[in-house]
């Protein structure tokens, strides 16, 4: 029926074979770490003239099955013309590495990538479609296990721009927490709280979890570190405590002393999601479904109960009016109830940085200073953590309704939750003190008047120009709140650096962006 | 009413700057060509530690505006661990180096790059919205300047996939017409004519265009380059006579004999076209309305007034079935008539690869022997090309309805456009005749029976592998047609190639694809 595998030669004149296409033996290439960071997206490196590229008929952007002692990747051709390459030599990107486990000098074998089948699914979204609970496990599936392009996760992120209806923003939830780990504990009730949207030095975590343990309900609190800001909740409470812990460390801690504040990184609750994420920044696409799957499947996966969800509302924050507020407490309800979850909302003020430092350093001594009710200990964070902690409080059981916030500043001003944070600090490998800047220099008052606003997002700008969360010490402190008179020359805030080149990248920034805080000058004396 | 840009020193500890934050003159970095094919996208990469990245606050994928000697372009950033770039150096892709015209060690500058602005219009229309033309016309130019990421790209694809209304699809395929290059021509009637999807081996263009400038219609036709095909129109027309026209050549000839076959690339009609096509490819979304638009804006802007579109129809081909083909005639006529042009259409038989010849060789031998009218020339191809030669010579007004055939068939077989084609080549810079590989090498039918189908897909990559079309006379050559008997042993086609090497990739090509011409055996004598 078919033709047959056998040729037959009929003309074969003598001219030489070219170089470039002599076969090498077994069409293999070795590999080579370029560290180049594209992210996240698997990238692979090959030379133009290279055998594999020549006999597998690959081109730039061609997807490829990377294989390396048995364990295989899809990566995305970048091909290489001239000699940044070695002949018979692959480099391969940073995701493209570490997701292969390769090392340096491997033998590699290529192959043209099979077409991602649940992008059919997709596709069909884009022309109408509804996604059912199937089709999007496959699809997550395939994100999570890094399949998707660039190009392709783009599709995705739009095809569910404003289109999920409830019940598949429910399937989107129960596909990424199908894929990721997920964590058990031996309690009835496990409590967990989640900001959405973050303000800066916003470090109500520790202190909250301080409170809610010492009450004897369980919240195993894992956090990320910073991915763009200037700390992370990990990356604060570090500068206090070991945060690496791995999952027999984190339910020993737990068991202990009721809580902990730990770094996420040693559990994957919803890998698709980290895949997301990124391409939803770059697009500036945030829709209420993939927030809502996003934040529960995490919380699910974390063996949670009872979910708190903090709301800043403001108009340079994520959620801007209260209708926006009202949508997403509806739909983060909905989906709670679909999973098993009680669901908790409380909308805060998002128009104001929190605390005194912006910085890992900095956070964490407002933390303490809070906890251990130091004089000048800033008054802003202490009641965000009372409001959050109290209906949490209500929300575990372990205050009745109207009796949390009483019942949290109890915990608080008693000692009693300053001793529970000693105690998980030292569960988590001992307390430690944080560090101090060796630069630091303040930034005054231009003249007289009144502190009128905080532009959130260049406060963040220079506390990362100023070297957080890298240089740990580095950062900003607030020598002002909203509302302030200050006179001329008094100081603003401080910037707090470990190298004199990063404090002056942050002076040159925060030169160059006067309205980083504003003061409203005095009205004259008529 | 601001803070000042002055700063007072408050304490600042002697501690040693680190050489990394050290600020390098000017912030300035020694561009290189690092020779990357990322295709279209550019691509800047930056070592983590380098100045540039460290002050600006540069990440991984960050958009980044990069000006050297003035010219500026928007590029995406790879951030290099280690040492594949030289400190104070930063690496150009392929496309970033040609955008920017730069030269090796020319000094560039960084910046943040500000938002694209009409990218909100794109996530406008994905919660929904219509595009205006002024939408479309902003998104457009923003795309054909670079300006868009393949992610943001995708999101455009994904958020017209089966969401542009006839209206939409007018104002796209105006944008695209207004941002590229626009032809005119000293002629009220100018005919084209367009294949939508490819067919192996369908070179009817140039006979085309011969028998209709023989009867005096203007016909100037622009071509392409293959790009993922064994060979364009462009490639194949090249082995007869020189395509690379600049623009007052391209006028010369047309108004020396009527018409050209010449290549499109020095012209630019639809540039964000060419950069959209990759992203669909990459995505698979095929959308009829940026279907029309492409192909009706390029019309347009080569100065056409009488356009005819060939749409093969089969179950690999583009277009698989009548109802999509009537679709897609719809749309083309409701557009051409919005822009002033006249469309006709045409549905052909897409089952099989037409002519002899896959490759620029081969194919031209086929063009030559249909002009010559040779013993052995290619029925099929001489039958398409009448077809839609008959059609343009009446929709140009050359021919009363219902005459076009006979008169492009009389036109063929008097010599007449074999004389023309002559002086078209003569007028392009002088006729000539394609070589001949050096390596053929036979398929021979691996039992007796009857050809029953081919594969086009596998037919395309197996000339590809010989080396189509970079070799200019490689390629396969078919021996058989659809329904011809056949013996065992007897040649199905012929592998072309230049190199041996080549030779045997696709002869392994071809041993690991037996279904590439399928022989169904002969019914056994009972």
């Amino acid at each position: 029926m078919t033709t047959s595998p056998v040729t037959q030669r009929q003309a074969s004149q003598s001219a030489p074979a070219k170089a470039s296409s002599q076969p090498h033996p077994a069409h293999q290439l070795t590999v080579r770490r370029l560290g180049v960071d594209t992210y996240r997206e698997p990238v692979v490196f090959m030379r133009s003239d290279c055998v594999v590229c020549r006999s597998e008929g690959f081109e730039a952007l061609s997807r490829v099955t990377v294989t390396v002692d048995g364990r295989s990747i899809l990566a995305t051709l970048n091909v290489v013309h001239g000699d940044l390459l070695a002949p018979h030599t692959a480099g391969l990107s940073e995701a493209a590495w570490l997701h292969l486990g390769a090392r340096e000098g491997a033998l590699a074998t290529f192959s043209h990538a099979p077409p991602v089948e649940s992008f059919a699914r997709v596709r069909g979204k884009l022309y109408g479609a509804r996604l059912s609970d199937d089709d999007l496990l496959a699809i997550i599936e395939d994100i999570a296990a890094h399949r998707y392009t660039d190009v392709q996760l783009s599709a995705f992120v739009s095809a569910c721009a404003e289109r999920l209806d409830d019940d598949e923003v429910v399937g989107l939830t129960r596909a990424m927490l199908a894929t990721g780990d997920q964590l058990e504990w031996p309690a009835p009730v496990v409590v967990d709280k989640h900001c959405v949207g973050g303000l800066p030095g916003n470090r109500t975590t520790p202190i909250v979890v301080a409170i809610v343990a010492a009450n004897g309900l369980v919240m195993p609190k894992t956090s990320s570190r910073a991915i763009t800001s200037p700390a992370g909740t990990a990356d604060t409470m570090e500068q206090l405590a070991p945060v690496d812990l791995d999952l027999p460390a984190l339910r020993r801690v737990v068991a202990d002393v009721g809580g902990c504040i730990a770094w996420g990184g040693s559990v994957q609750l919803s890998p698709a999601d980290d895949v997301l994420i990124r391409v939803e920044r770059a697009l500036d696409i945030d829709t209420e479904g993939q927030l809502v799957a996003s934040v529960l499947s995490k919380k699910a996966a974390a063996g949670s109960t009872h979910v708190l969800i903090d709301i800043p509302m403001g108009p340079t924050a994520k959620v801007r009016t209260p209708l926006d507020a009202a949508r997403l407490e509806r739909l983060l309800r909905r989906v709670g109830t679909a999973l098993g979850l009680r669901v908790e909302v409380v909308v805060t003020d998002g128009r104001v940085p929190v605390g005194r430092g912006i910085g890992p350093a900095l956070e964490a001594y407002d933390v303490i200073g809070v906890l251990q009710r130091a004089t000048g200990a800033p008054d802003d964070l202490r009641a965000r953590a009372l409001i959050l902690a109290g209906a949490l409080l209500e929300l575990g059981g372990a205050a009745a309704s109207g009796g949390g916030l009483a019942l949290a500043e109890q915990t608080l001003d008693s000692g009693a939750a300053w001793t529970r944070f000693q105690a998980i600090c030292d569960a988590q490998g001992g307390i430690r003190l944080p560090g101090r800047a060796p630069h630091v220099e303040v930034v005054p008052a231009p003249h007289d008047g009144t502190v009128a606003s905080f532009d959130n997002r260049e406060l963040s700008r220079a506390a990362k120009l100023a070297g957080a969360p890298g240089a740990p010490t580095a950062g900003i402190r607030l020598r002002v709140s909203r509302g302030d008179s200050v006179e001329l020359g008094a100081p603003l805030f401080e910037v707090h650096a470990e190298s004199r080149g990063e404090l002056r990248y942050a002076l040159d920034y925060i030169a160059a962006h006067p309205g980083i805080i504003r003061v409203e000058p005095a009205p004259e004396a008529a």
